[in-house]
């Protein structure tokens, strides 16, 4: 029997909704991975993402996977076993990076800050001072489990100036807040499409300086992956007409990547940034009415995803079904030492609007009033129109 | 500006014309990737998956990347460095298996078999015997690059028989012929979706024995993968209604293949085979009345890739370019050592009907005659159209 999924609101961490225009892409005609115009569709999306990225990197590309296959690409390609590399630890995707240090054989030097807090600048400093022979600097720009954002300027430079490579995790926030990798001087990015880009998940956007894509073709050994060896990819996503097969592309995932890339181009980059700004203020200025917090401080906080304490008193899983159920709504549980202890709303893309925002805080209010937590009701939805203005 | 694909008929290697049910199928609302009601789809992709694979193994699901991912999910989760793998090669496939034994630190031992030709069963014996030591046997069931197929229960029975695991490609193979994972006594078992099952291409279903499982379970040595480390997946994929975070699917892309799966179960894996059987007869009768001749013996052809060779005369990439120009009709070129001298023709899933037999057929006609190969016009379309008997 066919299968017809509920239609949810989606503010969780990811998957957020996806633009009607993106779904309609999806869905057109299939062509094959090497028909003149799907190359050049391939050459459209590689300017549209070196736009989102900011960035001039030849080497710029949707991997075919999800973002941790992103992550995994650039981890895999740069380093060789016994390479060190600094991993600046802040929540569960620092994690998953030294893992992925370690299995390629290479030592990870950690350097832990307290999850919900932004990297600690001097201490990176200090690892990167304390360990000149590491390779590389790897960190979370915008860390999905706690909701933090991290000073990708200050640590990319101070990877440079080490002449260290700097890795960037930014899955959640390509599309939602500032993403200069240029500017930036970042050497390897990935990120996801099925956050700020509001396209479906399954594929993740890359992108490589010049000087880390000479690392990758002068390595000593071989990449332990043959699907993610960008030596190999690149006879494929690379330049001219004539591509040689390396896999089969994800053809229609492809189509609504482009289109949601479009759509990003048209809204502007800025534009996009301060609508994610906006409905943030808007979300914060509601769960404050309702007496609720967020972790991470002021000038650390992802605008697309916002970690609300859980009050002591409430069942907060109870909360995320209810809301479920009644609503149709999903917004996300805490991962890793923040299980049980906040929700994670997402604000994502499509799913980064004034209706959402009030959606959220109303389905929000009603079930924490059913908890027996006391509350003014409507204080929240007008605390955040307050903040739209009307 | 949004892309808009032409509208092509896809008889190449694949992918294949994707089924409107499916194309339908993957443009539902996204929903959340532990959302309860994505948590029973994925047990039903797994129920279905099961049904074409003609399974009972529990390890089985959809990898989040495309065939060449599920390729190296069987080699990375199975074998260790210093392990021997017996690579049993008739094709670029066979080949890409090699890469993933070097590349994991392990030995393959290659007997190579002409391409073209069905992998040979008494070297496969003869190397089997020479190398006790060796862990597994791979081999490419159904040979994408050539379109011949090998002997599975032979060759798994041997693999058994010495105490080695079995490793089998079959991309193109599920749903176009039997594959009979259990009867076999297959260890691994890959395919992808954009071949015979006429879904979009994104995804590799395979299959895993409870014996490889066991294997899986007990390593020594993390596996190299994080992204494909089947007991981190199994932690998402596996049995019960909680599941934990590894990454986030591509929701979509298994609206579609659940669809692509039903559709098949509805049609009946018998049928389906008879389908491709009886297109592939029909399309070689076109062929040889325009006299022109498949390169794989009758017995081992795989009738959903026509491996036809390219006359003396003729210019084979011309002949494609105006395939596509004119018909708007993907066929595809020869890999590796058959480059240039054939053209694969796809008949599979969707793709697989009589209309697209004789649009075939006579679209070749037509760019033969331009090229000055003589030939009686009208006598292709009409043997294949005796073959059907209306």
């Amino acid at each position: 029997m066919s299968f017809y999924p509920p239609r949810r609101t989606l503010m969780g961490p990811g998957p957020s909704d996806v633009y009607p225009r993106v779904s309609e892409a999806l869905s057109r005609p299939t062509i094959g991975h090497l028909d003149p115009e799907f190359i050049r569709l391939m050459d459209e999306i590689k300017g549209l993402l070196q736009y989102a990225f900011q960035t001039d990197n030849a080497l710029t590309l949707p991997v075919s996977a999800p973002g941790s296959a992103g992550m995994e690409t650039c981890f895999v390609n740069l380093f060789e076993p016994g390479d060190q590399v600094i991993v600046l630890q802040n929540g569960v995707f620092g994690g998953r990076m030294q893992e992925n240090v370690t299995r390629l054989g290479g030592q990870a030097i950690v350097a832990k800050t307290p999850w919900g807090r932004a990297v600690d600048l001097e201490q990176a400093e200090s690892t990167i001072k304390q360990h000149p022979e590491a390779k590389a600097v790897a960190f979370v720009h915008a860390e999905t489990s706690t909701g933090a954002m991290s000073d990708a300027t200050a640590l990319c430079n101070m990877a440079s100036s080490a002449g260290m490579l700097s890795i960037v995790d930014t899955v959640t926030g390509l599309g939602g807040i500032e993403v200069a990798v240029d500017k930036w001087g970042a050497d390897a990015v990935y990120s996801g499409t099925q956050k700020c880009l509001s396209c479906v998940p399954g594929l993740s956007p890359v992108t490589f300086s010049p000087r880390s894509q000479k690392v990758i073709s002068s390595r000593n050994t071989p990449v332990q992956s043959w699907f993610l060896d960008l030596n190999l990819v690149m006879a494929y996503w690379g330049e001219g007409t004539q591509r040689a097969y390396h896999h089969t592309a994800p053809v229609n995932a492809l189509y609504a990547l482009h289109e949601a890339l479009t759509m990003l181009k048209e809204e502007g980059l800025q534009a996009s940034w301060q609508r994610h700004s906006d409905n943030h203020q808007a979300l914060k200025a509601g769960l404050n009415a309702m007496g609720l917090e967020l972790i991470v401080p002021a000038e650390s906080r992802l605008p697309q995803l916002n970690a609300v304490a859980v009050p002591e008193s409430v069942d907060e899983a109870r909360v995320r079904q209810q809301l479920l159920a009644e609503f149709n709504l999903e917004i996300g549980a805490g991962l890793g030492e923040l299980a049980g202890r906040v929700w994670r709303i997402g604000l994502m893309g499509c799913s980064s609007n004034p209706t959402n925002v009030r959606t959220c805080l109303a389905a929000l209010e009603h079930c924490l009033l059913s908890q027996g937590v006391k509350l003014e009701a409507g204080a929240a939805v007008a605390a955040a129109s307050a903040h739209y203005g009307h």
